[in-house]
């Protein structure tokens, strides 16, 4: 006759060192059996030392048990009458429920981890991540326009490896995801811009330091790993001393291996919900004081006059009147590092950026978030741009993009279409508003299981081998520029120049 | 003068040997008019014994009695003081709201048995079934997609016939619709695999069975009649042994005619829904037990590490690493029943597996209902698309589509477009969450009843005559793939290869 | 020194014999300036009598009423003791507010019709009005397409004279607007089909009666004006006799100027809304009796088992078998009225109607209000659809349309098209369940009014004169059927025939 | 040691003059930095005299306080105890929130300003301006048309220098915005038409009076600038002696620089919202007046019958039958002034107008506001219709075009496309109802400053330098008529005409 167990003596057994599980009312050792169970050890481990009939039951063939067991494993019965009842699911009372951010792991993507961030953020900090220009059309159309790009899975590949690795101006990193320059990282989380510096070592992704951070490059790149790769952002100042000087002190940070210029936003955007989340508890105006400093400010300051918010403040003093012809040299003069311009949005500054080669290492595409022009095209729009008028551009450059990327999908669409790496602002930011570094490693963990999830499905090992053959971008092209192209006038300026 | 009678003499009179009915206070026999009513018998016996006058005026001209019925078929009058109050609806007590799912025929369409089954099934069994990748845009797709497709139907065709029945490699089925493989059947309803069997065998409906049914092939094949037609799913283990015992045990079962190879999902997609359901009420985690597991898997293993849902836990021990080369021949080796190949989404892959007959003797384009890639193309798609590159493919092997079918027009729109046979995997796990073997059947009753309306309109009689001049699919012509095609190279390949 | 009236003597002056108002305190008799008055003297005239400063003040620019009046038309002051206080808006009693429909000419659009006579009208009648197949996307459609065509207004076209006035078979209407074919009237309205013919009689609009109208064919135009025009539709019985007896009837009918045999619904569309509403408080199902009467039934009447609703009640009895070979004839014997062929939707159809001359003298392309296979193209595409394919029909036969028509410019956009006549169903049935007799004259009155506006600011005086060069049909132009046409395949079998 | 202060002393320092701030407990005169701060010196005078550690805490990278200012500028520290208790922000009194409309200042973009003015105006005045006809699909496409158009930012262009004048009709103006005629200004605010002009002539901007204004002309160019300019819009009167007196008048008065011939409403279009707004409150009708007048009305003026709202009331009179022939010559020889048609929305009659310079200097496209016809093309439309057609157009006159503007990127947009001058309605009236002059002074200020920032972000210096290359009009080239275009007829016609 079997023999007949409390259940207190089954519930020892729970480790996989020995495992029982009550099935049925009977006591089984399974702990033999745990390397082979189809659905992996750890959900039998979750039950082990409990009964597991109910969630066994429905899931599982009948006789299905006697099949994989030995008969041996049949220990005996469970005395019914040991076992805990059956209760209500307890409230959880409301102390557990309102205290703190829900554990990372528990948010699956990128829309949680905003959500999160949102509660836990000043009204401040909020609107100056959030916000975008105008009606936040650019904005939208900058997520959405990957959702209307469909991929084409291959099957009967062996995508048994998978490998984000990749090479950004010849320095090997783990993934093609970077860390677009963003300002004011601590108004987030007191953690900043070193707490993103934190969680970037962890996968060997690359950051961009803002002209604006709300820590110095020092203090960010202080616990760098050895070969842990940053840039550093800069927004030219009226007074070109201040910028002379930071590029002097950048030149002598070994873990910033060049410098990104950016040109989406010679002047602010305007950000609504900015300046409006910046008056929330504002004090009142001091117009007499204010009136007096206006007073003395000329055409340039003038242009940024409004109170604004977060985001027009700290473009004041920088310089409207960058070009081609003069801020080039004076930066590639005051450093040696490899120049990457930021913000272009045509084919045609694509064409014109690969034709200062060799101090223009690169190039991002990006509409700045959607934070300066309203319906500026998507990254997507001027990859497709520069496809159609002058591929050459991919051969001479390196093509990297930002904006509106939520899911491992978008990443590797845009890879797909010729980027060589693909930056995330606003999710770097709410990842630290939701959890400090730990939000960071998730943001950063959650893109990177989704890259390579969608890499193994359309049947691809390294982001080497992604390429236009694995999407469909037909509803797109019907959206793609089509006008009259400056490419001839360009080539003729620079052919009389060379 | 004319008879009086009591209305409960009138009431006696209620079955079609003997039907009165009051009409303006007079009481008519209209036992011998029942056959020729255009309105049918049926809708007078509703109101046999009764006072009809309500129901009867608003929609027959005045006059029309006196028409259609002799003189003697008037009685005689009614008398009003026997004839019962008209009262208030009864408000129905709670307990007749609450207790169980409605009637079957009073569902009419795959949306009310989802809202059934949804309040019927547990969580668990809802988000699993529910649940799809990322942000659920290829399930929707699926759906729309058919929606986008006009029909054209042709007038004054006699559509008196019409038939559903079809042959499917070779063997005669009652019609063009099949049971998808899907798992887990009886998470959703005790009747399981073996009842969706039960429902298949009333409409000479194939079934094929997952590699993760919750019943043994035994089981579910058990009371088949005797011409039923049932496939089965094979998801190859990383363990061959254990692949080759389970293709030893389906060669033996008579009953099952084919063997479906899963290529769709070599690693799992990400179910949000089915992540979370899944913890709703789960025990906590035991980390230390689980870490210790942990510890000891291998790279593949690795991939399913996350705890993730029912669906997570099913993949555990896939092979990821199937090739055409390899897996292929493996397989025909281990099986004489035909080949059908699961999953395709491109016309290189549908190309290649027409270069693979005779083994291959069929493929289903499917994207898993979009549970494993999002944005993967519908089924729809990948059969333009092969119209487009390789029209070929359909001759030489049977092409049968999956995913978002919910009208009997979306059927038959399949069907125009190339496709042999077309799969429902949620709504017979619908079906039978809402209803158990009757769900399974009102499913399967609704769609075909749908589709031969829908092929009687467009004036067709059988499967066999739908065709591309049925329908208009101008609006996604503009959304197929136009990019570089594989064909060459593969072409080169095999070329090489013979 | 100024007269000083009380307010009660000024009050007697409100008509157009002797108009004063007070304006700004002072008394002024306007009853010489009434018909010079650029915004008409009906506004003078509602304020006669009474202090109009308030309404007056705003819109008029100051001192343009001594510009316009002669100084003894200031009569004097008024006393202010003696003028009403001015009072809160008294609440409306609820027995005000809730008593019957609103005033017709309250009602300004198609919606507002329909909202009230769905108030109106009880379950069931709503349900058969309101209800389209499957999911309503083609009844949906059809009210979108005409949405989705820009007018091209023209200037400086004198547009005086617009004039509605059409020919149809050669006889003269008021309009080119008709009412279809629609059951049931008598469900939404005691005043019924007949109510409906009342209407059209004062717009000398066409009216369709109905093969299930719920009164007589000689009781709908019992009333008609000499030269009203109205058709009479035909469902073709499998019981013939029936058919033949009813058109015997017809022929001698004066008022019946044509026949419309009914094509787009050999079978019932799935109307659920019909289906449901059409169970709202019935009585309990009576199996037993029913059972005996399903047993009985054969293959084509199996066809419309299901109880369903009013709909599928009606097509009890209608012959799913016609053809162009044997029905056509048979019905051309049978009368000597000219024959209209309705529910044609593809080119192909129209096409052989065209060779049908001269018995057919004209085609409806309708799908039915959306009400019987959902997903079939609205009339605008099959117009577009002939005049890519076939233009040569319009100049065979008359080409009428209907569904989806709810503004004037739908109207004129048709007519632009190519249609002769635009057919209105639902609308003319919730006018009458609106208010009776009067609703339907309102429907019809603003489908007038705005038709003629939209002539107007066309340039446009005669419907004759529309034409494609009015609309911008670019959007649509997409949608079009590109597939294979059947015109050849037809084009031979009736170069055989003859 | 450091010297202590009490907190009421550093108040005192709050001016630009004597600086102080609290930060980390410390007291620092920043006076010296205030023109150094790269955020500008404001941001520190709203904090000056204050605790700023909270606001400067999260934004400054730590240390940098040190680096910016000398040693000497930290004073000491400040006696914690006397600074004020963080309170909660008090809730403000609800006599405070109710007061009044807002500040102009916080109203940010033109929804915030309609939201306001539809809070602060009349439900007649409400009713009138927000109205237009039928479904609104045109009022609504007006604007969604220019957020389908895409910007083409361009980088590296020094966008210092940016200005918005420009020249129309030889004149130099402020801006190529200006308020387009709407009638009955004072039914939104009393400062009226005058208002707006006062608000224009702070902008340099032109004003187009109605001829419905709720002011006199000469009223509303009282007090304008020197150089300020006018148009003057005219509906040509039934009773032509009216409009000829009218003229005589307007051609006295110097300010008004040329006249508008409105073409686009010879019948006043169906302002649903217009005719219900008009009713509420109205007295009730008064049939047995009305009755006798409508009874003298001939066919014109019924017409206008219906009771109808403000805009039907302001159409009683107009001359519905205007001709090229007749008319033109007739205004021209009554005045000097150049003549600007308004409402052309076809190529063709923009190709016409061509070729009736020089009296006519120009045109305006207009739907009016989607106010007459709807589904009629929004100007955006025509402007590619003519681009498309008969782009000389453009070279023999100037092209202005209204309805939608509601960003200065849609300012920007239509002049990219060859338009000259921009008009704006609703806007300028809901500025208007929203804060009288200061609302029509935010409004233009709003678009002024939205357009030079979405120039300097285009790289684009001047009004004149705009063009086809910065914008992708891609999707609404697929919407662009392509059918039969009457230019041939009309070169025919004007060819046998000279």
């Amino acid at each position: 006759m079997a023999k007949v167990f409390d259940a207190a003596e089954v519930a020892k057994h729970n480790t996989p060192d020995s495992c029982w599980v009550i099935l049925y009312g009977k006591v089984y050792d399974v702990t033999d059996f745990l390397s082979e169970h189809p659905g992996g050890s750890k959900i039998i481990l979750k039950l082990a030392g409990k009964d597991a009939t109910e969630e066994y039951d429905p899931i599982h063939p009948p006789g299905i048990l006697e099949e994989n067991l030995k008969p041996e494993a049949m220990l005996g019965t469970v005395n019914p009458d040991t076992l805990p009842k059956a209760q209500a699911e307890p409230v959880p009372s409301s102390s557990e429920v309102t205290e703190g951010p829900p554990p990372m792991e528990s948010l699956l993507n990128m829309d949680d981890i905003e959500q999160v961030a949102t509660k836990n953020v000043s009204k401040k900090a909020w609107a100056y991540y959030y916000s975008a220009s105008d009606d936040k059309i650019s904005k939208r159309f900058n997520t959405e326009v990957y959702r209307s790009i469909i991929l084409r899975p291959r099957v009967f590949i062996d995508c048994t490896k998978c490998d984000l690795e990749t090479k950004l101006l010849g320095r090997r990193l783990g993934m093609p995801i970077y860390v677009s320059p963003a300002a004011m990282a601590r108004l987030g989380h007191p953690a900043g811009e070193a707490g993103i510096a934190e969680a970037c070592r962890s996968f060997g992704a690359m950051q961009i330091i803002s002209n604006n951070a709300s820590m110095t490059p020092e203090q960010i790149v202080k616990d760098a790993a050895p070969n842990q790769v940053f840039g550093w952002q800069i927004y030219v100042q009226i007074d070109r001393k201040k910028s002379e000087a930071m590029l002097a002190r950048i030149n002598k940070l070994k873990q910033i291996k060049f410098i990104v210029l950016t040109l989406d936003a010679p002047v602010p955007g305007k950000r609504e919900d900015d300046e409006r989340g910046n008056t929330v508890g504002a004090s009142a105006p001091v117009p007499s004081a204010t009136a007096a400093a206006d007073s003395a400010e000329d055409e340039t300051s003038r242009i940024n006059r409004s109170s604004g918010g977060v985001g027009k403040q700290l473009f004041a003093g920088t310089d409207p009147s960058l070009t081609w012809k003069e801020t080039l040299p004076w930066l590639a003069e005051r450093t040696n590092l490899p120049i990457i311009l930021k913000g272009l949005q045509t084919h045609e500054d694509a064409y014109i950026a690969s034709l200062h080669t060799p101090q223009v290492k690169g190039i991002i595409l990006s509409n700045h978030g959607g934070r300066a022009l309203d319906t500026a095209p998507p990254a997507v729009h001027t990859l497709m741009e520069i496809r159609k008028y002058c591929p050459e551009v991919f051969d001479r450059l390196e093509v990297w993009v930002d904006g509106g990327i939520r899911r491992g999908t978008d990443v590797v669409k845009a890879l797909c279409l010729g980027a060589k790496a693909v930056g995330i602002g606003r999710p770097a930011l709410w990842g630290l508003g939701a959890g400090g570094v730990e939000g960071v490693k998730r943001t950063l963990q959650i893109l990177a299981d989704e890259s390579k999830t969608c890499m193994r499905l359309l049947g691809v090992e390294t982001v080497d081998d992604l390429g236009p053959q694995h999407i469909n971008t037909r509803l797109l092209e019907q959206q793609i520029y089509n006008g009259p192209s400056g490419l001839e006038s360009i080539r003729n300026v620079f052919r009389a120049k060379l």
